[in-house]
Order: C-alpha cells, then sequence, then structure tokens
C-alpha cells in the first residue's frame, strides 16, 4: 500500500507527463473527499481539469461536486458545453443546484437549453428556496413506492431506481397525489418475508419538515431522532426531496460557527473566515465596536462623576482595572454558559427561576474568592480601608456581573430575541459601567467623599 | 390523530388509572426519544416503572437506554433484578456499558452473575476503555460477514443478525483472524446480483480509529467521509467496534459546548450545565478568574506608573475606559475568528502570514472608524488635543488588540498547545494592559509630562 505522501508524488509526476492512464488508477482507491482536497490544494491552477478528465463520468460529477465552490465556479465555464452538460447532469441534485445559482446567465442559459427535462426542472425548483430555509438544502434523490406493494415489488423497485439515489435506506411510501403516506426503512424490508404489503410495515406517523422550515429545526430532528433522513414536503403535503444526515452535520457545523461569531459580536460572514475578503470582514465586525465605543461613554461619564473622590484618592484608581475586568469575566462566563444551554436545549427559559438562585450562591463564591485574593494585595499596596473597599466592592460586582450575564440572555429568550446577542463584549461593556459606579460609590461612602 | 398535548392528557389518565392497555396503545406510535423525555419530565417521580413495564421488552430497553443516565441510575435498582437483567441484556451496547460504570459494586457484581457471557464480555470490553476514546462510545453490534462469501449468502446473513445490530448499512468483511478485509455497504448488496463473491465489491482500503483514538477525530472522519460508521479496531488491527453517525452528532455538540465553554476560561464541566451541582460550576470557573485577577495587577500598575500625567489631565480618565474596552473587544473578535476556524479546519497554522497580513488592513479599517466615532467626543467633552491623543491611541490599540487576538491562537497552534486557551477573557486582559499603557505613553509624550 502506498502512504499519502508517496500517492501525492506519483500524481504529480503524472500529470506532468500527462499520463491518463497512471493518473485513474492512482486515484481509483482513493477516497471521494480526499481526492477533491488534492485537486483543489496540490494540483497547480489550470490541470484540475486534467485530473478531472482522467476519472470516469459519475466519479468526475462526485468529485467536481466535493470541490470548493469557488473553484467548481472557476472551471464550469473553461469546459466545453457537452462536458459541462455532462458533469451537471451527474453530480447530486443539491450541490447542482449550488453551483447554478453562482454561475453566469449567460453560461445558465446555455446549459438550461441543453440539459434535459428532468434535471431542469429539479435545478430549477430547489434553486428557488431561500437561503437558509430546508428547501436550500434538500436533495429531491429520494426513493419513494406507491402504496399498496408488497415489499418484494418494493426491492424491486429500490434496485432499479438506487444507482441516482442520495440514499436508499429510507424509503418512502406516497399516495396517488405524491403526499407521503408513510416510511419504511432498507432494514426492514431485507427482514421481512417478501409478499408482505409495505403498508403493514410502515410507520405512518411520519416526522417531516417544510420546504421553508429554518435548516436549524431541520439539523434538530435529524440529531433528535437519529434519522438517516428528513423528508421534505411543501405545502400541500407533498414529499419534494429529504436531508439527509451527513448535510444536516454540514449545517450544524455552520450554525455553530455563526452562534460562536455572534458571542463575539462578529455578524454573519457569507464566505468562510479563511476565505473572506477584509472587506467582507471589516463589515462583519464594525456594527457592534462601533455601538460599544458609544456604550462604553457611559462607563467614562461614570468616572467623570467621581472625579473629586478619584482626586482624593488616587490609590482608587489602581484597582479599577481589576475590578471591572473580573465583573466582565465572571458575567461572560455566566453569559457564555447560558447561551450554549439555550442553543442545545440543556436549559430552557423555564428553568430561569432555579438556574438564577443557582447562580446567586456561585457568584458569591467566586466573588469571595477573589475578594480574598486581592484583599492582601489591597492591603500592602494601598493600606486597610482601600482594602476593604476593594474586597467589597469585588464580591459585589462579581455578582452583579454574573447575574446580569445570567439573566440577560434569558430575558432576550422570554422577548423573543436571540439570547446570542448578550454577547461576551455586550456584557463586558455593562459589567464595566456598574462596576465603575459601584466602586466609587462605594469608595465615597466608606472614605467619606 | 392525537394532538402531543391531548396524548399527555390521556397518558396522565391511563397512568393515574394503573390502565396498562391503554399505555401501551397509547405509546405504540411515539418515537423513543419524545417517550423517554415523557418519561423523564412529566411522569411523577415513582411512576416511571408503571410507564416502562407497559412497554413490549425490546422497547423498554429502547426507551430505557434514551433516559437521562442519571435516572436509569435511580431506576435500575429499583427493578427486580431477573427484570433488570432482562433489561440490561436488550439495552444497546454503548449505553448499556455506560450504565454499568455508574451503578453500585454490589449490583453490578449481582448483575454480572445473571448475565449471558456474551452480555457479561462485552460490557467488561467496552467499559474497560478510556473516557473521551473511541472505544468508550463504540458500539459492539456491528454486522460482520467472512471473506469468500458471495453477495446472497452474505444477505442470508445479514437478514439473521440485523435485529441485535446497532446499523446493518455498512457490512464489515473479516479475516480468520477477525481483522478488517474490506467494507461493502447493504447498497451495494442490494444492486448486485446474488452469486457475485463479496470481496470482488467491497472497499478494501478502509478508513479505521483505533480504540484509543480521540473522539475528536472520530467525529471529523465521520463528517469529513460522510460515513455512516466508522470502523473501530483493536492494536492487532482487530474489528471490535463501530461508531455511528448519530453518536457522532452527540459527540460533536458536546465537543464544541467544550470549546465554547474553554473560550470564556470555564473549563470542563462533567454533568450538563442545566444539572451542574453549584460546587461543580464553582470548580469549572474559579481557576481562570483568580489568574486573570492577578494578571490584572499589571494594568493597575500601569496607571500608577502614569499617576503624574492623570493628576495633571484627569479628563484622560474619561476615555480610558473607552480605549481599553475597545481594544479588548476588537481582540475578542480576532481571536474567536482565529480559534473556530482552526478547530473547524477552516484555516490551518500554515496559513499565519496570510492572515495576519489580511488582518493588519481590517484592524486598521476598523481603528479608524472607531477613531472617527470618538474624535468628535472628544474634541467637545475635553478639547482638540486630547481628542487628538484619543483618535491616534484608538487606532493604535484596535489593530494592536486585533493582531494579538489573531495572532496568540495561531502561537498557541504551533507550540502544540490548544488554541482555544487564547480565551476571550485572556484577550481582554492582554489588551487591558497594552491598552493602558499605550494611552499613556501618547498623553504623556503629546502632552508632554
Amino acid at each position: 500500500m502506498m502512504t499519502d505522501k508517496q500517492r501525492a508524488i506519483a500524481l504529480n509526476d503524472a500529470l506532468a507527463n500527462n499520463d491518463s492512464n497512471a493518473l485513474s488508477r492512482l486515484t481509483e482507491d482513493m477516497n471521494t473527499p480526499d481526492l477533491a482536497d488534492f485537486i483543489a490544494e496540490t494540483v497547480l491552477p489550470g490541470e484540475e481539469l486534467i485530473m478531472l478528465n482522467a476519472l470516469p463520468l459519475p466519479r468526475r460529477a462526485e468529485v467536481f461536486g466535493y470541490l470548493p465552490l469557488m473553484l467548481q465556479q472557476e472551471l464550469a465555464p473553461t469546459l466545453p458545453l457537452a462536458e459541462l452538460v455532462e458533469l451537471i447532469t451527474h453530480m447530486p441534485s443539491d450541490e447542482r443546484a449550488d453551483l447554478f445559482n453562482e454561475l453566469e446567465e449567460g453560461l445558465r442559459q446555455l446549459l438550461f437549453q441543453r440539459l434535459a427535462w428532468k434535471e431542469r426542472e429539479d435545478i430549477r425548483r430547489l434553486a428557488s428556496y431561500e437561503e437558509g430555509s430546508a428547501g436550500a438544502i434538500m436533495s429531491s434523490e429520494y426513493v419513494w413506492i406507491n402504496q399498496g406493494i408488497t415489499v418484494g415489488e418494493a426491492l424491486t423497485v429500490i434496485r432499479r431506481t438506487a444507482p441516482d439515489k442520495e440514499t436508499i435506506y429510507q424509503v418512502y411510501v406516497l399516495d396517488e397525489a405524491h403526499r407521503l403516506a408513510g416510511v419504511v426503512s432498507l432494514r426492514e424490508l431485507i427482514v421481512a418475508a417478501s409478499n408482505v404489503l409495505v403498508d403493514n410495515l410502515m410507520a405512518k406517523d411520519v416526522i417531516t419538515a417544510t420546504v421553508d422550515e429554518e435548516q436549524r429545526e431541520v439539523v434538530r430532528l435529524i440529531a433528535r431522532y437519529d434519522f438517516l433522513a428528513l423528508p421534505i414536503v411543501d405545502h400541500q403535503q407533498k414529499l419534494v426531496g429529504i436531508v439527509t444526515y451527513d448535510d444536516a452535520m454540514d449545517v450544524a457545523e455552520a450554525e455553530t460557527t455563526e452562534d460562536i461569531h455572534k458571542g463575539a459580536t462578529i455578524s454573519k460572514l457569507d464566505a468562510s473566515f479563511g476565505e473572506a475578503t477584509p472587506m467582507a470582514l471589516y463589515r462583519s465586525r464594525v456594527h457592534w465596536l462601533v455601538i460599544l465605543v458609544f456604550a462604553n461613554i457611559f462607563t467614562g461619564a461614570g468616572i467623570a462623576y467621581f472625579e473629586d473622590t478619584i482626586a482624593a484618592h488616587i490609590a482608587l484608581l489602581f484597582f479599577m482595572p481589576l475590578l471591572v475586568a473580573s465583573a466582565g469575566n465572571a458575567g461572560s462566563q455566566s453569559a457564555t454558559l447560558m447561551v450554549r444551554g439555550l442553543a442545545t436545549g440543556d436549559v430552557t427559559g423555564r428553568d430561569w427561576g432555579r438556574l438564577l438562585g443557582k447562580e446567586f450562591f456561585v457568584a458569591m463564591a467566586l466573588g469571595l474568592t477573589m475578594a480574598l485574593a486581592v484583599m492582601f494585595v489591597g492591603y500592602f499596596r494601598a493600606g486597610a480601608e482601600i482594602a476593604l473597599v476593594v474586597a467589597i466592592t469585588m464580591v459585589l460586582v462579581v455578582m452583579l456581573g454574573s447575574l446580569i450575564g445570567m439573566g440577560l440572555p434569558i430575558l432576550l429568550n422570554k422577548l423573543r430575541f436571540d439570547p446570542a446577542t448578550a454577547s461576551t463584549p455586550l456584557i463586558t461593556t455593562i459589567a464595566d459601567v456598574s462596576g465603575v459606579v459601584m466602586y466609587f460609590s462605594i469608595a465615597s461612602a466608606m472614605l467619606g467623599f
């Protein structure tokens, strides 16, 4: 067996010599994602087509579908039209629709004229659904059978139609109006006697999603019920497609990335971070940064308000960053726990009383520990009086920060806003303002100014 | 058809009347996760067993496996031993091993004596793998066949063994030493003629993981290759189990939660956030909070160093929170983008030059925008001189914060530490210290003190 490195060298040699026999032999055993990565990352620009053309047709279309969309978009116009038509005909329906959305109008028209009616209709339908909807990621290549047939007849249909299908492990039983009457797994069909009616085996209370359902919800259903595929229906309850678990995993990863970014006030990026243009990155980040600049002016105003106290006890300033940062850090921990808990369904808005109660004690313990940590520094740096002010403030701001961090996502959730809007920078800013005000209020009360 | 609410009411009625006929009728069409949720959340404590006992045996074991582990652990000792043995015999192997790990030693011994040899060995093996390893989540219920048999013979084996298997859609071909010789999908078997040799159909270059591989890597392989299941082998290359895509999805969610928590300096929680005790939450949070308290003392020391500058221009204080917060916010955006990019494989450590170069321009544009935003406030609040100091500092601290935020995860990654250690609070703290020092250095240089 060859190592990956040996294979890469051999492939490059074969490419340099334009040796299509060697190319097809070397690529035969490679996994599709590995081969697509090799073409996208290692093959020299301009030589991708030599590599693709060495593959037999169904495989070529499959590998092409795994290439990054940008590369597909770049390669498509350089192919002879007849070859492009063949390639597109054999691509998985969901990836084909994605590519079509990205092609130039002129090329799209040309292709449409050459494609068979079936593919044309398919592309038109899949491309029409809104981004982020179930319709936009579904595949139209599912196995379906009519009601009233036997297991043996069903297996014959499956065998005949299998090559074009995304999965054959879920078989959908449809009535005359193409509405979903039930679903049966290939596992059940294989085990059953061939003269049994499928209607007696199938599950009738089928969980489905409509074409305009959010992808996030589709992922949730697939993960919750361990589905291999979720059937997608239109508003007349007609089956129009399926979303498979592997596409759901990809969507789940993208959605999580969006959530994580949101937690750091980064708005949605159209491309991935690695591929995004500087302008796109700027636009996704500037919005909240400017809002937070204005929010932080309040912290400045808080300091200005206590100017006299500060001037009288300038040593107080030494501890200010420490106190506001601690409030912010504790608050961002709480907000992160709560926002993620709500996103995974681990906790719900209804648990708020129990969670805030628990947080009260956790935050108090954290505050006391941190107060202890600063007490000694405070005593040696600024004397007993200021040390006491700092310690008391620490307990209070950590508790305040934590309770805001936990409470704000709950509140946003109750008001039906996205709890992830309670991002770390926002919580930190709120903790900053209240930390400053608390600190100097306590100081001026205790130190008498 | 009944709504969920009607069904819940009917189920509660049936429970109250101890009507097991009604219970089994009502639960027949329910999905396993829904039924498990109903038992865990709606059924009164103490009545869970009535509900479970109304289910036929294989179903009962399946539903039991879906209950939260804590509830399983609570219910197991209250069951008559004979019933518990039956339940455990029929549970999916991976969930059975998890439950076993949690039972009391005495009960475990009793059960071991009563279980059949096959289940006993299975539990012993699965329970022996370390937490977080592939072995700890794998299932031993895979379909395997010998080398050299035909498709027809293989289908006979599959039909016979299907009821006990986690999935039958991937069939593993083993040699006489139980080593993996190849893999074939049920799809390929169904489509092929029954007299074809499986050896001619199977893929030979099978991607596997060893039992002590990290679960994170198992998830990555399953997601990358769109596998239904990944075969797990021991160190002699013998097949010992499979990890299915649905278990991989659960692991992926848990791993992501761990990453997100780490990004807010929360260490690993053993229970979920919703179920964690106050003590566990305290312990997961206190560690970094105290470290950051000490780190923030440097910011205080920075302020103390510039005490004279501050005393001379107390208006400078007004803008301090704004400047350090802006540096921290921009830095936490960059760190979040980079850490998540590395975690998903969107970017790699090798891209560092390109990414830092891009970040330089993005950060400059962000800094200029934010400088513009504070200029006016600065001018009206504190005059032209200070406004200029603030604007210049803003550009520089935003750039510094951003470059640290992006650079630190890259550096950690190069040094083979977890890049997620570059958490938002850590980046914010570094930005605080450097922001304070920069601000007052520029101020004392420009305002001459």
